[in-house]
């Protein structure tokens, strides 16, 4: 007999859940949006040794809710507005109950077949939803740090030929552009492939951080002559700081000026392709190399699910194929054989994730998709509306989508008291537990963002994080006046 | 309101599937375990262009079960011997679910101080059934590709300093050492780090395919008469093809020797350590820099989940840690803060990997899972018995653990033709339906596996196997025959 929970036992408690997640689904906007512990607090409730003796799943689930629950900062709750805000939809929630039940692994085609298939069909829906065209080839990667890594080492291949067996010792030095607003990601693929920190060229961004294509063809200019070779170029569309597009035709230009890869990270905004009036903001990423879209931001998708769409991929396969005997394919009578999507990536192991994107598309559809990105579109810009018609907030940067970066302003306050106040605000609203908002830095000073994202937001939230940050500066400068 | 699937619609499917996932556990067994498609069948029998409109999720999911379900390898079935088994437990199945519900990012301790803190204190608490001491500081990634990515990262900094802040360029070729049986995730992780395929040296194994220590010196001592910089040793206990352990404690030694890092890849194996009587097979494993063992492999636990232990972990934080601003901690008054999980590795999103790992370690306990792990190995060892007393089969290696390499063998046949053999058997094998193996190379030829693994594997499926190699081979004998 098998020696795992009995089915049956695993059915009454599978239900408990299903119930749980319900209630929690339609709850969590009635709970504290980030936790109120500190560091070491939940550690310190949890046994500090491993238990002897199987436990009750009913006593593990008591501990869940009792000490979990209350540490977690909510990411599905409607106030979320931190960082990129993100939605664990119903439908892709139940994607990923179902691939956790089969738990197969898509390394190679034949170890599961239908898992290699489905991440081949739904790639390729994602890819005609925003308009890009056939030649570009979808992979599923957990997530975008990994999809861009993996395009930058094809961009290395395609830079040094000969780097795959000799590696980078004795080259020249190569290097890797992007804004200075890209996202941190980037130079940390630049430092996993080995080209150091001399190995990436942050190039300056103009008035609304866009980078400065000019400032780019000089840098590129300058290295040539001196010696050094340019690998690839990252666009950022949709930056993290301010969700700023970067001019990607201008940059595209360069790249092919150069002859050198162009990679576009459009990680969040990449979705913003889906809605006829937003494609324009995008125009020109389709003369990319690759492209990365992440489905577990903008599109619904519970973490991870992250698409890197490439036009050359027998570039990354050059990369990363190694193919020992005992992953190698059964003997083909016919010579037809699956693709094996464990050759695109570092990651052997591969989880069932499009099954989880195949929900989300089909419960959506393209109308759905499109519906709910215009809803946190105009949300964002209701948002923009308050802080543009008020003396003591000011929009930092321009707010092409669903994110908006602003700041506190009041007369007579110094640069850096302005910074100290911001934080104090972000750091008091976000004590209300009703909303929770981050901030960035931006021409060197503090900003606030409002990240929308989350398809439990209403007007009502984004209301009522405009009342809190209010408040908040008032209370600013009525400490101030004291 | 929401614009998510009501929460009371999500509450009548998450219970239809409870049942679905229950009925596969329980059924499992029935199914074939490995599909009867071809090369694009599923993807052919699915729509090539996305949906317009919404659908219905019960239309997606009569899909899920007509289309997607029949073309699954079923990993989670009792006759799954390939690859390296694995099971998705009930525990772990139910732990994912709440996973997916929650949809939380670990990446830094902020962003969901639970998710972080669980995952110390279950890394923890498996350091301490492996018997690893306190200094091996555990973080979870994906996958076993990823873990050893980031200890090569680490090892590659400690053996270039300034490779940080200059990458390889110039510098003297540096090298990798492991055996001819190490995982070829090692050798992908080298090319993806910049070595090339010149800075990855692999190691003769002796007759039992377990690295020879002798040759790894002689390896070395040449190196570093040529130039050549040593990077790190990589140790694997339980290859791939035979289950083979590398002597770690001598392999130590030639580390400690040259000043090394020693890297051991104990993904499968690992678990072992926390049974008394295996435990000294692993003997010298906690003399490593760092060591990975991958909870999802043989430990129950839903893909993914690979551990990586590190005894020094401030060299992942230098290999990787770049802190931008819109990530950093909001200022703490008392100057306490959590640890930022996104600075040990290369993805910056992080799932909530950990709670299926709690809901595992709490619901089997040290006892329970001493007592499935013995039962795995009885099994195997037993399957050996029927492969050493018979003269068609021939063991191909020592069986420590779970893991079986043998090949159909018969007088008069050469090599080639035994190759050709073997691999007919294995596939004549797996059409059945009934058990799934898989096969690999061994000194020079095809050897076939039997992997154990799965929680639901009884001794039954175990003679299945058995019983079908046996009619397989006499199809064999017949076909010479005539």
């Amino acid at each position: 007999m098998s020696r795992d929970l009995p089915p049956e036992e695993f059915r009454v408690l599978a239900h408990e859940l299903a119930d749980w997640m319900a209630d929690y689904l339609a709850g969590v906007g009635a709970l504290p949006v980030s936790p109120a512990v500190r560091p070491g607090d939940v550690r310190r409730a949890l046994p500090a040794q491993p238990p002897e003796v199987a436990e009750s799943l009913e006593d593990v689930l008591a501990d869940f809710r009792d000490i979990i629950v209350p540490g977690l900062t909510h990411w599905n709750h409607p106030g979320f507005f931190g960082y990129y805000a993100i939605t664990g939809s119903a439908p892709g929630i139940l994607g990923e109950m179902l691939a956790a039940a089969l738990n197969v692994n898509a390394m190679v085609w034949h170890s599961s077949p239908a898992a290699t298939e489905l991440e081949e069909v739904t790639t390729d829906w994602l890819r005609q939803l925003l308009g890009l065209p056939a030649e570009f080839d979808g992979v599923i990667n957990d997530t975008a740090s990994s999809s861009s890594l993996y395009a930058l080492a094809a961009a290395r291949d395609a830079a040094f030929p000969d780097a795959h067996e000799k590696g980078l010792f004795g080259q020249s030095t190569g290097r890797v552009y992007a804004s200075d607003q890209a996202h941190s990601s980037i130079e940390k693929g630049v430092l996993t492939l080995g080209f150091g920190q001399d190995g990436y060229r942050a190039i300056p961004s103009d008035a609304e951080f866009r980078m400065r294509p000019d400032a780019l063809h000089a840098a590129i200019e300058a290295d040539i002559a001196a010696g050094v070779r340019p690998v690839a170029i990252v666009a950022t569309l949709g930056t993290t700081s301010s969700s700023s597009i970067d001019p990607v035709s201008e940059i595209a230009e360069v790249a092919r000026e150069f002859g050198v890869w162009l990679h576009v990270d459009a990680a969040y905004a990449g979705p913003a392709a889906i809605v006829p009036e937003l494609r324009p903001l995008l125009a020109g990423w389709q003369q990319a190399d690759s492209i990365v879209v992440n489905p577990h931001k903008w599109l619904f998708t519970p973490v991870d699910c992250s698409v890197l769409y490439c036009r050359r991929p027998e570039r990354l396969v050059r990369a990363f194929s190694i193919v020992p005997e005992y992953l190698s394919a059964p003997h083909e009578p016919d010579g037809e054989s699956g693709r094996n999507l464990m050759d695109y990536g570092v990651s052997l192991g591969r989880r069932f994730r499009s099954l989880k994107l195949w929900f989300v598309l089909r419960a959506f559809g393209r109308e759905g998709i499109i519906e709910r990105l215009r809803a946190h579109v105009a949300m964002a810009k209701e948002f923009t509306t308050w802080i543009d018609d008020s003396a003591q907030w000011h929009r930092v940067a321009p707010t092409p989508l669903s994110t908006v970066a602003f700041r506190f302003v009041t007369a007579g306050a110094d640069a850096h008291e302005l910074d100290r106040a911001n934080l104090r605000i972000v750091e008091r609203v976000n004590r209300s537990g009703e909303v929770l908002l981050t901030h960035t830095q931006l021409d060197g000073h503090i900003a606030l963002r409002l990240s929308i994202g989350n398809l439990r937001t209403t007007p009502a939230h984004v209301e009522r994080a405009w009342q809190l940050l209010r408040e908040a500066a008032e209370g600013e400068m009525a400490s101030r006046e004291r």
